[in-house]
């Protein structure tokens, strides 16, 4: 591929929280540079931003390609990331910093706050007149990325939320004595909890409620959902999002949304506060369970096509900075028709950075505590298949 | 074998909360019951004493042997179970009800409330001159019960807990920005937390302190502990069983135990009140982690040492039936010697039922935050390997 006139270093840089294949983000972009001769060097920044400014790198370009491999499975960010982002005043020292280690090309990894700061990035070496590309590689577990049609990371977590749905759910099948809260991750938007319902295989399988943040709901409406499915099975399993919202627009649980810099913290109690509410109005035991940072660092719910998307989207990036791109991300474009191909694509940075893209309001159940048949159809690739536990036959 | 001239159905009924393996135990027995012409037919309890009291059976003699070979590797209760014993006036309905459906051996999977319903119905059939034998096979994922080297449950349980505190350690070191509070199950003993060791690999691997039941702790003294190690590492994860109490005795968590029939009634949100209290004292941000019921409910973390041990004690228990024997617990004894090897044994029911078995003292380290080297040799072999996860030469 010709590299428009570019040799120099590669440097990549994670954002944010990890993925279950951020790695594999980082492994398909260090090992397709090396089949090109003019990025000289591959470097990586340890903890995020901090590493740059610090001048804190790990070479990438001496790991042993087995290792890459290895690690293209492994939930996490070998790199390290962090939250914060790039403060005004640090982006000249950055562009001294990558001029100095004669970097031309900077693979930012993360969600829509480091977007944002690959971004403003690209724009202070224009300005600087420091020729560099700069490529965004789309990470969330949440999938409120705007410009792609899905993000890597989330298929596994999907996968997750599904699996563990469906583990919970048949542990409590064996008891049938209770309402349990199962709160999933997703922040402010709904991607994530939906995917509970692919734990559904037979009729009256758990979940038997999911609210969605796009789809506010009162308390009270809360308890004559769980009442009414209470009466009729015995027991019921709620799937709720860490960011869902009342009727008011307030977040359940009481230490709730404080402002923390990088990114807005959330509830950190929410199952429980609403398990303790249904226990209080209905009189009927209930408990939350919170799976938690599991979803996105156990290598045993990684999604085989999640995992090969964020590889691809890896080398996309290298063959964008090589063919002269600067200042976008890389996305994930679904062909239409019923089969499911993906391939990769380009998107503003601009139009993508600080967005939050919500779940759609179409894929949402009429009585806004379910989705749509539609949605289970799009993630089904994403995640592969969840497959039923076994039962007794008459059981 | 051969019977002790016994003929006639058998019958399994599960008691308590389910396990990784507890449907192990349920296909080692079916499958080799039917090796036995003696036993001519195989009954399960539906939801555990209740399907015994409704006469609400389901027909295990037929079942697929490709469907019980599969439903050994799922966890959970495939028959259902239920938390309640039975009450004083319920035994003799039960002997009536089994002298009807010519039952002569009772096959009770559970823990020590379940044995003590097993040995209570074997008293009632002898007083009330009815051949019936009554066997108790262990299950617990606590590992409480006394009488046997560790009980079927445990090793996938503790796996759980050692890959979950692997894996939430590995996200946590990516980011380098917080305390965590991992709260395991594990009840009112400290088997279950002691099983995150496993998680450690390298120097500083989490998890960085552990507290067990048995070794009360005051808030003050966890605070300091987790200051000097966040000092040190710029995070620290604690992992903490739900049962931890302070040095008073109590409970950690505002909605502490309440009385709750067959089972006491943990704290349900310990992990939590422990993040707060620290972010309160040391002023560093603190979440909890609850990974909750997936350690015992996912496939994914079953021990193929638990699943076959689980089997074997449900084929142990047809074959002491079989030679006459009633009134005891199977049990699995560790022959002595540095490689591992383990077959069953007998226990008496009544030497088993409603007793703990707490973690043993000289497994604590000397400061009370850690286990000692010689648990990890003992559980090594009930887990299988907890493989590290790769990491960046020089990462």
């Amino acid at each position: 591929m010709a590299s428009g006139g570019l040799r120099g270093a590669a440097l990549a840089i994670h954002g944010g929280g990890p993925t279950a294949v951020l790695n594999a983000s980082l492994a398909g972009a260090v090992l397709e540079a090396r089949a090109h001769p003019a990025i000289t060097g591959f470097l990586g920044a340890r903890f995020g931003v901090h590493g740059l400014l610090k001048e804190d790198f790990i070479d990438l370009g001496s790991q042993p390609a087995a290792l890459l491999e290895d690690l293209s499975w492994t939930p996490g960010s070998a790199l390290g990331s962090c939250r914060r982002g790039l403060r005004e005043e640090e982006y000249p020292l950055a562009i001294e910093i990558l001029a100095r280690r004669q970097v031309r090309l900077v693979f930012f990894m993360g969600g829509n706050g480091t977007m944002f700061a690959a971004d403003r990035l690209a724009g202070a070496a224009r300005a600087a007149g420091y020729p560099l590309r700069v490529i965004g590689v789309p990470k969330t577990i949440d999938n409120d990325l705007a410009g792609t049609d899905h993000a890597p990371g989330y298929g596994s977590a999907a996968r997750f939320v599904a699996c563990a749905v469906r583990d919970i759910g048949g542990d409590l099948w064996s008891l049938r004595e209770r309402v349990t809260v199962v709160e999933t991750m997703g922040r402010n938007t709904g991607w994530l909890v939906a995917a509970s319902a692919l734990a559904r295989h037979r009729r009256d399988d758990p979940p038997h409620l999911i609210y969605l943040p796009e789809h506010p709901v009162s308390e009270e409406r809360i308890a004559a959902d769980v009442e009414r499915i209470y009466a009729r099975l015995g027991y019921c399993l709620i799937a709720v999002c860490e960011g869902q919202r009342d009727e008011r627009g307030e977040p359940f649980g009481a230490d709730a949304f404080a402002p923390d810099g990088f990114e807005r913290r959330l509830s950190a109690n929410l199952g429980h506060t609403l398990a303790r509410m249904l226990e209080r109005r209905l009189k009927i035991r209930a408990r939350s369970e919170k799976p938690g940072l599991l979803g996105r660092s156990s290598p045993y719910f990684v999604s085989a096509a999640d995992r090969d998307e964020a590889w691809q989207c890896g080398r996309a990036a290298v063959h964008a900075a090589l063919a002269g791109v600067s200042g976008k991300m890389i996305t994930l474009v679904r062909a239409p028709g019923p089969e499911y191909r993906c391939s990769t694509g380009l998107a503003e940075l601009s139009c993508v950075a600080g967005r939050e893209r919500p779940f759609p309001r179409e894929w949402i159940a009429a009585d806004g505590s379910d989705v749509a048949p539609a949605f289970l159809a799009w993630i089904a690739p994403l995640t592969g298949e969840v497959p039923p536990r076994p039962r007794l036959e008459g059981g």
